[in-house]
């Protein structure tokens, strides 16, 4: 067992960049609902897309050879023998100076290697004239050009998005197996919480936000979420807990606890886990400072500060991309822009702050603006639009100077 | 009735953008349940948010004026009457020289108006020794600080994200009136189409992609799609599909049966709906010119083109947004780039072209390349990075011109 040290941001986030994926167990689901999963094995097609030779334009199927010459002062005069629209199956077989309708998509008829568009020709009862030559294989769709029977057509590891479904449907596949997606457990720890069916609040309690809001944040990442609760500030609960989670799930997410005030529990209850790795305990951040990352075995715990605003700026900030990484997710693309600063804003020196910032227009141009409620506020969240880092041994910004927001 | 002409791309972006909400039914929700919704009413809090006066810090809840003159070299002793923690109720109210000890959070007793930071003091059994002066007021969250009792904190129309559910939760409230979502009916048409049901494919029989693929893509606007199957392309079926869909909901949107074939019913259909207004007929655009929107009363029907790779060019370009406001959802950002052409790339003129492309790397350069397959290939979207705009009078586009690519 070891504890380090408070570390930097980056040393934080290489240690997780240094997770590998945690699920491995597969299961087979319908196409209709693997939308954002990852494909657990290669996916070969059973049939060669299209499985017919079909046109690419409305038009007449012909032998190739007997357009030859044709122009518009030299129509060429062809049997009209079948109609065949999409989704027909062709009846006859196309004879020397024969031809037959094709819409676009329709089955080719045998013998035929090139099709007419209706714009060169004339139809008159059951003679097509024709004004223009076709090479063998114009407008032909061959067997197999899209997609071969037998071919690797999803690997191992990809990522089920639209098209790449659009290619198991096209090719009548209708379940695949993908890796199960990673169980997270979040848990709200501390006395003074209550959930939102309570009517009359206490003194000294407050409505817990975090199993709601952290609880789709997570949720969001392409992770299973279960809610296991608010869990008293008490060691046997909390125990009790978090021994159930660690059972039921592969990563567990607490939220409180992890200050320095006499009523936290995570540190002291982790220490006793025997083959616990307790990675950082502490991050060189405002807001949220307390915040504990270990491994037991093949299982990951995270404690996040209790204020909403503060494991939400967390959770962000640390760990929803890891998590979208371990369920395979597409990652969050960090949007951000440069502004200057509107008015000046202070921070602590010796912590890396996030600091919540709200943008405002003046005569047309944007300017960030410190939110000057703290991260015990609610309304710190609501309010901001996005934030800013500030490096630890930064106090003040003045006003003019220019500054990186990153958008929520 | 009324058929337009073909249109341009900006022409029929309008025409969409005129079109306002289409669902003022409401319903109330379980706020677990409510992200990405609409707010119908305005959300007044019932409480003021914190409803006691607490502690920001952990230290010692003192009468303030106990404290003048307390220094490093003056310390001031207090007798200590209580422990207070997050979620307790204070027990005792303060009298002149008494002080309580407040964790962060924690209620603070009656007549205290100031807390001594814990770095600041010394405990000595039932004693405290303070040795810094506070003012009134230091380090206490009054009532109501973060939110006023009555404050309207939600208005109408809100969005509902992670910050403004936490803003609901804190204030103890579990139901919320939004607006209902729209309700899409998706119909696939053409004799064509069959399901992954099927398993021995038929000649010219095709599987249907679009009632997998464009779903989920229109699901993932916030709306309620229902697919009501693969239609004939036979008159009676298709009236009694459409009727059925206008029925059930707002929006109708079919693939298929748009171009000039012999096949298609989608437009002699719509002109026998009385009240019925053709906006749009045909754009263009390439691929997918055929294209159709009309409006019947407050129902909108839009028709695609069939091949998936063209329905879902069409859906992303005009109606993901479209159909992301009248749900209420946020926009998607089109996330685009520049970049230098790396080969040849031919467009039709007459037509606004979507070119799907891809992107290449070499010696870490970028750029952009022309996807061959056409638009009837299921591979073409698979194989797309991203799609650039190519102007109705483009014919060549020539290797090391610039051009912004679209990312999907």
């Amino acid at each position: 067992m070891k504890f380090l040290k408070t570390i930097k941001v980056e040393e934080f986030k290489e240690i997780l960049t240094s997770i590998s994926s945690l699920v491995t167990e597969e299961e087979l689901i319908n196409i209709e609902v693997c939308f954002n999963r990852i494909v657990s094995r290669d996916i070969k097609s059973t049939i060669n897309v299209p499985h017919f030779r079909k046109s690419r334009m409305d038009g007449y199927a012909v032998i190739a050879e007997d357009t030859f010459g044709a122009e518009e002062d030299n129509l060429i005069e062809l049997e009209l023998i079948e109609t065949i629209q999409a989704g027909d199956i062709p009846q006859k077989r196309l004879n020397k100076k024969q031809c037959s309708y094709v819409a676009t998509g329709a089955a080719l008829p045998d013998n035929s290697n090139g099709v007419v568009m209706v714009e060169f020709t004339e139809v008159q009862e059951k003679v097509v004239l024709i004004s223009k030559a076709v090479t063998p294989g114009t407008y032909i769709i061959e067997i197999g050009h899209d997609i071969k029977k037998g071919e690797i057509i999803v690997k191992k590891g990809a990522l089920l998005d639209l098209a790449t479904i659009g290619i198991l449907a096209s090719c009548g596949i209708k379940e695949t197996w993908v890796y199960k997606k990673p169980k997270v457990s979040l848990l709200s720890t501390g006395n003074e919480l209550v959930n939102q069916e309570v009517q009359n609040l206490e003194i000294g309690k407050i409505y817990d936000v975090n199993s709601i809001v952290l609880k789709k944040a997570i949720e969001n990442t392409g992770v299973l979420v279960n809610f296991l609760g608010i869990i008293k500030d008490n060691y046997e609960d909390l125990k009790t807990a978090v021994d159930i989670a660690l059972e039921k799930s592969d990563i567990v997410i607490l939220s409180g606890g992890t200050s320095k005030g006499e009523g936290d529990l995570g540190p002291k209850l982790l220490e006793e886990y025997e083959n616990i790795e307790i990675l950082v305990h502490g991050v060189k951040i405002k807001p949220g400072k307390p915040i504990i990352f270990a491994k037991i075995k093949n299982k990951i715990i995270f404690i996040l500060p209790g204020y909403p605003t503060s494991a939400l700026s967390c959770f962000y900030v640390f760990i929803d991309n890891f998590l979208r990484k371990i369920s395979g997710y597409p990652l969050r693309d960090k949007f951000s822009k440069v502004m200057a600063v509107g008015e000046r804003i202070y921070s602590t020196v010796g912590r890396h702050e996030f600091k919540a910032v709200k943008i405002k227009e003046f005569d047309g141009v944007k300017q960030i603006y410190p939110i000057k409620t703290g991260s015990e506020a609610i309304s710190t969240m609501f309010f901001a639009d996005g934030y800013i880092e500030i490096e630890e041994l930064e106090s003040i910004i003045e006003k003019g100077e220019k500054r990186k927001v990153y958008f929520f």
